[in-house]
């Protein structure tokens, strides 16, 4: 991992560079499933840092950073095949513009949580499971407080409702050795795969009606809901400027309201 | 109009009073068209009436409120028949809890827009002109001013697009008459029919396709990112607690991304 001397730094906003790369076949799901990669380092502006970083001091100037990250949202086209989540990123800071020498910061984020619109127990636990091992090579006090982490986060307060069953998830991760915790999150990274691919195989070709269809997509709008009104990742692309077809990836091809 | 002191306040948060009354016929729509009908008080925690007011002082405590005001949103079915919006409001505080004797203040705000997926220069053109007739009735600088206000409020910044071809919009107006603007707010809203049935009236049969179809849906998409992401009702709503089906049911029935 590159250090924070060792970076390019651009003055005039982000600058992004982001790969796509076919994660799983595609027929399961409504379009081209994509892994979206990230590297991108700029300066930000003190309202992108509030959104990357709350309840820091308020009264930054422009922060240079860097950020590296790998993230995917699957939604298939069968309503009970889930949608899945994952995102694994480092960021780092330098100094603000105006206070040379105040000092550096880097953290990790990330996590893997799971949306069904129709719940099966046993997919769930299969899930859930796989999520506790990859912690628990690492630290047994992980595994409880990302999931919990999880359920926090993914919380869309004006319906009152979770995005989804949760799974883990983490952020400003910084209180470990860098090493330790890059090593953490490519195991969670790896084990996307695990946990995920056994309830498609088992989901995709289950026989469905226009009135489940309807109901994945009603599921889908409070999808949107969170991304858009309460997600970090998205919150803070949109206000740096990114580019959009990376950031709003996340959303469903399609989504209904009833509201 | 009821003044400040005639109304009940409450210290529990905001308590709502909506009805839906039918506005126009079913048929052509995607769901049953609602106008909306609110009446609002309550006390507004900080970070609302930011929300409701930016740029006022940053400092508040707890600020009691009234609002009422009506709106409607319109999504045909035909993607040639274009989707209105209007709603027109009064709002009022009070002095901040912390702050007795401090300034009360109200104003009015609202608009009226249209948002074709296909355009056709003759509807816009008559969409305008009704506008311009309202307007031109009470100050003939009101029609310059809210349309240029309505082309850059409903402008979706990482999208770099407007969400769709304006109309008029204004906010925070209480620098004239209360009772003139009551009148002008009302005479706004009365021109609503004039200036949509007549387009929804020649569009709603145009034969269409499942490409004209995908093309109205991607747009819906956009409408969708304005909304949960830009509009200064939705965000006031979704932060006092109101009533959901009130604040999103702006939304279309259906929307389609393909970022």
């Amino acid at each position: 991992m590159e250090g924070p001397s060792s970076r390019k730094m651009s003055g005039r906003g982000p600058v992004v560079a982001a790969a796509s790369v076919e994660s799983c076949r595609t027929a399961p799901f409504g379009r081209r499933p994509a892994s979206t990669v990230s590297v991108v380092y700029g300066v930000m502006p003190p309202e992108a840092y509030r959104a990357a970083k709350p309840g820091g001091d308020q009264k930054l100037g422009p922060v240079p950073f860097f950020a590296a990250g790998i993230s995917s949202v699957l939604h298939p086209k069968n309503p009970f095949a889930p949608t899945l989540h994952f995102n694994y990123r480092y960021f780092e800071t330098d100094a603000p513009k105006d206070a040379p020498g105040a000092p550096r910061q880097w953290w990790f984020g990330g996590g893997t949580d799971l949306t069904p619109a129709y719940v099966f127990e046993e997919d769930v636990k299969h899930f859930h499971s796989v999520q506790k091992s990859a912690c628990d090579k690492f630290d047994p006090s992980f595994y409880p407080r990302f999931k919990k982490w999880c359920d926090d986060y993914f919380y869309i307060k004006h319906r009152g409702e979770r995005r989804g069953l949760g799974g883990i998830f983490f952020d400003d991760l910084n209180d470990y050795d860098q090493e330790m915790l890059l090593s953490f999150a490519t195991e969670c990274a790896n084990s996307v795969v695990p946990a995920y691919i056994p309830i498609i195989e088992k989901r995709k070709d289950t026989p469905f009606t226009d009135r489940h269809k309807a109901w994945q997509q009603l599921r889908r709008g409070r999808y949107v809901e969170f991304n858009l009104v309460y997600d970090r990742g998205t919150t803070f692309g949109l206000k740096t400027g990114g580019r959009i077809e990376s950031i709003l990836v996340s959303l469903p091809l399609t989504a209904r309201w009833e509201v």
